[in-house]
């Protein structure tokens, strides 16, 4: 994958959740994208065992699956914390914009607000002039999209951020979403405009219809995840 | 990780088993390591939808914690299914020897006998000339080693597997293990010598105590799977 970028991918087998850290090959100050709260003594120890500084960490979205590791890391080693500009989280340290360019130690990445799984949802594209990785959220999966069925989600912008926006990516451009429930670690805008069943030869209409009516159980952490997560995982007296 | 190559890491979490499909960027051939057997659908579809041609299957050695998926694989696509020299599965269709490098498509992957954790375990280095990645079976796994104790394991040839052959690969080389259990995907030699609980500042006579020690249950599925994988997963008959 990814190369001349210090990258790894985590797996946190209770909620299924990919985390994922980068760091320049050449510098020592790193980010790390959708952490989950459990999983940050893991996080620390790789980050320390890699000589890394962690000056960001960043969520795509309010999480309603599982709580997030953003406070924590910031207790722990002063980073910002980050979310999209149309997060109700108040506890993050700075927002960014649509469109914006991050760049911690030369590793750029341009933020694309995607909304459909939740209204304030961004992805993340790795080196924007060229791209190579699109860090998606939950509103692209692989072969799957994020339900679209809470927290102002809606499948009609979903198949637009996904269509419109992060299908006009080059096909070879690396998908990393924030979940996998089926054992893939990475796809490709190609491999998922030709073969996700959701998409693929479907319509709009279509799509909204499919979207509409899967009829999911809420996730088992909903209630506790959203309100945690709006508080960067951590008691609001601590945030 | 490994550029210029199509790779595909998959996760099985019914075993925490990691299965790689590795092709060359320009061809269409491919080879798999370590395939699960309740899988094989998963790999088919992304060996379909990638456009690539199987023409090898690989087992590190015989897995004693899942059934193997060489001989549906083989099955479904006449690919070659291949283990080290020292296997007692007479099932394959060829078997690798100690130092043999494999070439599919461009592909190099150099063969090493690690015998440890089984005594017919082997890794596979890729680009032997220049280390850029070994898949280590279970004799290596990130921050933790396979156990010795059953299918003629030994923690004195653990040791020198690791220390002495795999330890000699470039700090930098990407280790990618046949499991794990704690989220982690990827590491590196440098990784595992400096960090490895049981190695790191280690004697190889304090490693054989540590491993002598570990007093684990045998696996769930030890007994069907290392019968069924003799037969590389597949009925006698049918195999």
């Amino acid at each position: 994958m990814v190369s001349a970028v210090l990258f790894r991918q985590f797996f946190d087998s209770e909620s299924s959740t990919y985390t994922y850290l980068l760091a320049s090959g050449s510098g020592r100050e790193a980010l790390i994208l959708d952490p989950v709260k459990e999983r940050v003594p893991h996080y620390l120890q790789a980050i320390e065992q890699l000589h890394l500084k962690l000056v960001l960490a960043v969520d795509t979205h309010t999480h309603a699956d599982h709580i997030t590791g953003l406070g924590d890391l910031r207790a722990a080693t002063a980073c910002v914390t980050m979310m999209g500009q149309f997060t109700k989280a108040e506890c993050v340290s700075a927002q960014v914009r649509d469109g914006e360019v991050l760049n911690v130690d030369g590793i750029r990445l341009q933020a694309m607000h995607t909304p459909g799984h939740t209204d304030e949802s961004f992805s993340f594209v790795l080196d924007p002039a060229q791209p190579r990785a699109v860090f998606t959220g939950d509103v692209l999966l692989i072969r799957g999209t994020g339900r679209t069925d809470f927290q102002n989600g809606d499948p009609e912008q979903s198949w637009d951020s996904i269509v419109g926006k992060l299908f006009k990516l080059p096909d070879e451009t690396l998908v990393y979403p924030a979940h996998d429930y089926k054992g893939w670690t990475v796809s490709t805008i190609g491999e998922e405009k030709r073969y996700n069943p959701r998409l693929a030869g479907k319509t709009k209409a279509e799509y909204v219809a499919i979207m509409r009516n899967l009829k999911l159980p809420d996730p088992r952490l909903m209630d506790v995840a959203i309100q945690a997560n709006l508080a960067c995982g951590r008691p609001r007296t601590a945030a």
